[in-house]
C-alpha cells in the first residue's frame, strides 16, 4: 500500500528515510511529520549533521577505522602500544573495545567478515593490509577478536594461515565462554563445552 | 550505557538521530554508521530532503493540512464540496482519508484531541478557526472524524457544542461498527452493541 502524498517535498523526505536500513515508508512517514511538527531548527541540525558526518568522516588510512583525519586518533596516539593489533569486523567493534577500556594497542577494521552465503570472499576485506602491516615488522602480537560465529571462525581461520609467514607474531583470539553473568543452566552446551576444554585456574580470576 | 565516540561530526550526527521519536542511541549510530558505509550522494540526499521538506513546506491558513502553499491543493481545489468539512486530528489522518478516494470535501485538521490527561486544552487545537469557518457561512455539513476513543468522543461533543448556534449545519460522525473482514467471535462487546443499535438496511448494503 502505497501512499501518494499531494506534496512532493514530503513524498521526497520520506523516500529518503525509507532508504535507511530498518525503516519503512510508514514510520518515515511519521518521522517527517514529526520534523514538521518541529522548530525549523531541530530538520536543519539533523540535515546538516548528516551531511557534514558524511563530509567530514573517511577511514583511517592505516586501520581502516572511522576518522576525521588521514590517520585515526588511535593509530596517531604514541601512547598506544603499536606491537599489538586487535583485528575487528567493524568500526562499531572498534567504539564497544574502546569502550572497556582494557585495550592499549591497535586496531584492524576488516569491514566484514568470509561470507560466502552472502558474497563475501576475503578479497572485498582488508585482510590484505593486514598482513602488509604485519610484514613492515613491529608487530607481536595479533588478536582476532571476531564473532564466535561459522563466518567469524572461517575469517579467523583464514588470517591465521595468512600470517603463518610471520612464526614471530604470536595470533590469539579472545576468550569464549559462559558470559559474565550467566547462568550454567542457560549457557549453551558448545559453549559449555569449550568452556571446560580451556578452564583457567581459579587463583588466576582471584588476582584478575 | 553512553558511549563515547572519537569523532564529534559522529557524536553529533548520533545525537540528532537520536532525538527523533522512538529511536535511541544504537539505532542512531547504526544508523549513522550506515550512512558513512554507502555513496557520499545518499547522505547529501537524506539530508537536503529534510531541511528542503522543512523549509518548503507550511500549514495551510484554512484547513491547517500541510502544504507548499499558502492554501493546501485541497482547499485550492475548485473542484471539491465547499459546503462539507471533515474534522480531523492530524494531518496523516487526511492522507489516509484522500487515500480511500471516497471524500470530495474539504478538510479542518485539529491539531490533536481534547485530552486533559496529556494537557491538551481546547484552546490549543484549531477549534475556533473552524467554527469561524462555518460562521463564514456555505457550510451544509460537518463531518467529524475522529478517533472512537474517549478522548475523540469527548472533542466531538466540544465542537458538536460549538456548532450549535448554527441549526443549518448538520454534524455527523463517521459510522461505527464491525470492521470489515472482522468476526463477530473477535469484535468487543461496545463495538457489537454500538453495531445493534445502528444497525442499517441490508437492502443498503447491496446497492453500496
Amino acid at each position: 500500500m502505497r501512499q501518494e502524498f499531494e506534496s512532493t517535498l514530503l513524498e521526497n523526505c520520506v523516500t529518503e528515510i525509507s532508504r535507511l536500513p530498518g525503516i519503512g515508508r510508514k514510520t518515515a512517514l511519521r518521522l517527517a511529520l514529526h520534523l514538521l511538527r518541529q522548530d525549523p531548527g531541530a530538520a536543519n541540525a539533523l540535515g546538516n549533521a548528516i551531511i557534514e558526518m558524511r563530509r567530514g568522516i573517511t577511514y583511517c588510512r592505516v586501520c581502516h577505522n572511522i576518522s576525521e583525519t588521514e590517520l585515526c586518533p588511535v593509530c596517531a596516539d604514541q601512547r598506544r602500544d603499536a606491537s599489538t593489533i586487535c583485528v575487528v569486523e567493524t568500526v562499531k567493534d572498534v567504539m564497544i573495545l574502546e569502550n572497556t577500556g582494557q585495550y592499549g594497542g591497535l586496531y584492524h577494521v576488516l569491514g566484514g567478515v568470509i561470507s560466502p552465503m552472502d558474497g563475501v570472499s576475503p578479497d572485498q576485506l582488508q585482510i590484505d593490509s593486514l598482513v602488509a602491516r604485519v610484514a613492515a615488522g613491529g608487530v607481536k602480537e595479533v588478536i582476532l577478536a571476531l564473532g564466535a560465529t561459522m563466518e567469524g571462525d572461517t575469517t579467523g581461520y583464514y588470517i591465521f594461515r595468512k600470517l603463518a609467514p610471520y612464526p614471530d607474531v604470536t595470533v590469539t583470539q579472545l576468550a569464549r565462554g559462559v558470559a559474565l553473568g550467566n547462568e550454567i543452566e542457560y549457557t549453551d552446551e558448545l559453549t559449555l563445552g569449550r568452556s571446560l576444554q580451556n578452564r583457567t585456574l581459579f587463583a588466576d580470576s582471584i588476582k584478575a
